[in-house]
């Protein structure tokens, strides 16, 4: 079965659930939020853009970047956490950004947009544009580059998410909005000294085996092998590896949400396995210290966004 | 391609990677520990269990007590984050017993016992016991029951794991320590009123279609479909579902580590789909209050396991 669907018409985010509207009231459970306890229009109604990723301090530096960025008053050093009430995700905002993590892999980040795209929802959101700013392996790229991903595909380099239903799967497309891709790509050029490429970006349930890793617990394949699936990946077109992509991309479009994956490199998974660039540089690509690239990744985003969000 | 292991007869833990021997250094990244950087033996080398749960305020919560538990010096207030340089898993330790965060689903788990394991290889460690305490959606079972898992199944209810190396699928076994089983339901019957049965654990890659939720942002199913799905599950043996299971079973039966799963319901699915217990029933559940029911499910880990690895 092959579900599809083009984004939406009216601006608002597509619940795709008759249930919903029966329902008295819905929590959140995992963001401790909810309809009853708390006022989502008012919370969030003039939300725009919807930043992800998978740590919590590194989404709440990029909230508190926003917060400079966005000229908002303060110096955003001490912006709340919207779900302190549970350590599952956390949630900041800056001005119409908000800015969540997901943890790691695609259960996690698929648990988070559900309640996500809920909250979208009954706060009654209006062009809402989403983007992951994550980490990745590269392939055959520099440690450092920033990929902006016009294909998530799976480990078997196809554009598509299989997502069981009960005990059924159903396989949806993970396609994202190209136009969002050409605005990212161009905000990157006004960037000096910022290596930032458009390629397919492959989605794993595994770091270790299912990355082709020699250095996990288990690793039963020799180097060659991995070497020649990486290579084939490689001329599939992929040029990072990471564990959320098929599913962010899967969920955002069947509900209507723009999209984008922009993901920084932290290694070239073709030179080795391991994350050993010194301390320092791992943190500017994270984005914990200023200037850096990722959080200019995000930057991007939201001054893509920001031009329209803004103006409104 | 299925593979099959029975537990290590030396009491170490199994590596199965050829590759690590020739490693000048290994970098646990998740867990911000490594070869070079830390000396594991002096740090780890006396553990003896290793108990891991979801969140990290409640892995903190179980090590605070644990430390009380043995009766440790000091009141175990200020237990420092062995992990504290990063934010994807906390570790604690309390004496012979380690606890950390694994985060929500297969992913984020499996990253980290992969690290875990090799932590526990590198630092020399014998004859370690591992218990996941979790929560969970019980299968017509009261709300506050604790189930401990004889078998680990899939969405098809088969005591499978299915791991993509490469881009093949290997089936791994699920089995769990049939010992650790009779001694954990042993020790809750010391304590009265307190819900403990053994039944299998059906692991799920989603929590909202994944798990025939009427609630998430996307569901095409009917409440009929959704019960008799559910139900499907229980005459399979299936009395509560969660996330993580079947991975865990099978990653540490592969390394040799004795593993259970001992997971609080925090809702019955057949009566509902919403977790809407009161914050402080949630709480005695989740084990942030004492007295509680997991915390002390956690507490008959240590004790079964305390009475033979504090003896040693």
């Amino acid at each position: 079965m092959t579900e599809t669907t083009g984004y939406s018409g009216g601006g608002l985010v597509h619940i795709k659930n008759p249930h919903l509207d029966s329902m008295e009231e819905d929590v959140l459970y995992h963001l401790d939020l909810g309809t009853k306890t708390h006022n989502l229009p008012a919370m969030f109604g003039d939300i725009k853009f919807v930043c992800v990723g998978g740590s919590p301090n590194r989404m709440r530096a990029f909230a508190q970047f926003m917060h400079k960025q966005l000229g908002l008053a303060g110096d955003g050093e001490d912006l709340a956490d919207i779900c302190a009430g549970t350590d599952r995700y956390a949630m900041y905002r800056a001005g119409p950004v908000l800015s969540i993590s997901h943890g790691m892999g695609i259960p996690s980040i698929s648990i988070m947009l559900h309640e996500l795209i809920k909250l979208l929802h009954h706060a009654k959101c209006r062009d809402v544009t989403i983007i992951r700013i994550g980490t990745s392996g590269g392939l055959g790229i520099e440690a450092g580059s920033v990929v902006i991903t016009d294909t998530a595909v799976d480990s078997s380099f196809k554009p598509r998410f299989e997502q069981v239903v009960l005990d059924d799967v159903v396989v949806r497309s993970t396609e994202l909005d190209k136009d969002l891709v050409e605005e990212l790509l161009a905000c990157s050029k006004e960037i000096p000294d910022f290596p930032t490429l458009v390629g397919h970006t492959m989605c794993t349930y595994d770091f270790y085996e299912g990355q082709g890793r020699l250095d996990g617990a288990l690793c039963s394949f020799s180097s060659e092998k991995k070497l020649q699936y990486l290579k084939r990946a490689y001329n599939a077109g992929v040029r990072n590896i990471e564990m959320e992509s098929t599913a962010f991309a899967a969920l955002c479009r069947l509900c209507g949400l723009k999209a984008a994956v922009v993901c920084v490199a932290l290694l070239d998974r073709l030179e080795g396995d391991q994350i050993r660039a010194p301390r320092e540089v791992l943190r500017e690509y994270h984005g914990w210290t200023m200037p850096h690239r990722q959080r200019v990744a995000g930057s991007q985003a939201a001054r893509c966004g920001g031009r329209k969000g803004l103006s409104r």
